[in-house]
């Protein structure tokens, strides 16, 4: 399997970077990810959040080759971690492309990219910031992994 | 309002516990909410789980009081965050009782403890480590007061 993880710019919390960048490593001793920050909008006002989402999705879209895309997206399915890891090992038999994980800014995602998606994921539905899902998505990541290839990790 | 927070032992993990302490002191300028660190099990080999279970339950037990307890539970009941907000300030207009969540070790409750709550909250059909449950708690927390409030957050 390879996989890829796409999100606008970089995560500012230094904290939360320290703790992504470990499961990225993580991951890495199991399967291929790669995280990669694509283009983020700086320096523009909020108040102009389509020019902002405009940017960002064509930084994304810059990386979606051929893959199976998977969006981060609240009204998502939401799967329990087991159901996750098989949809995983399922998907990456059958598709024989990479899956790519795209995590929107703090505007979140443009229609353009949902619609471009293959699934849309809801890790809960509760909303939580979109730095710290990042987080919890390369957890459930390695965690899927960890049950795919039988390994042990925390409960 | 007043909240409490309790789950056995510290957290072991640097980053999150600097976060986690982060998310504590900004929910005190909204509110009260003291984090309570209760007795670990500590030295037991895990094949003595029930053992392990037993004093950390005690030592929940021992701040429970009179107050209103939510335990994370993963079949517990999902809310989305708005959901959350209202349902943390209706409870506590209604029973005037302080808030007490509680988030159990790496081998989570026992059933005694989930019997003694008056709610049972799942913040995600995914399994999540005990440590990084205890994060997300308190962002939801601060992010319920924030709605409450009418404070602006991230999105």
């Amino acid at each position: 399997m390879m996989f890829k993880v796409l999100w606008p710019g970089k995560t500012h919390d230094k904290e939360i970077r320290h703790l992504i960048d470990s499961y990225v490593k993580k991951i890495n001793r199991l399967d291929k990810c790669q995280l990669i920050q694509t283009k983020e909008a700086k320096g523009i006002s909020e108040k102009h959040s389509s020019r902002i989402m405009e940017i960002e999705s064509y930084g994304l879209e810059k990386y979606f080759n051929n893959d199976y895309i998977i969006c981060l997206f609240h009204k998502g399915k939401q799967m329990d971690s087991m159901e996750f890891a098989r949809f995983l090992e399922k998907t990456s038999l059958q598709s024989a492309r990479a899956v790519t994980f795209v995590v929107g800014g703090f505007l979140g995602l443009e229609e353009r990219i949902l619609k471009r998606a293959d699934f849309l994921l809801s890790l809960s539905k509760m909303t939580f910031s979109h730095e710290l899902s990042r987080l919890m998505l390369l957890e459930q990541l390695y965690r899927a992994l960890t049950i795919i290839k039988g390994r042990q990790y925390a409960k």
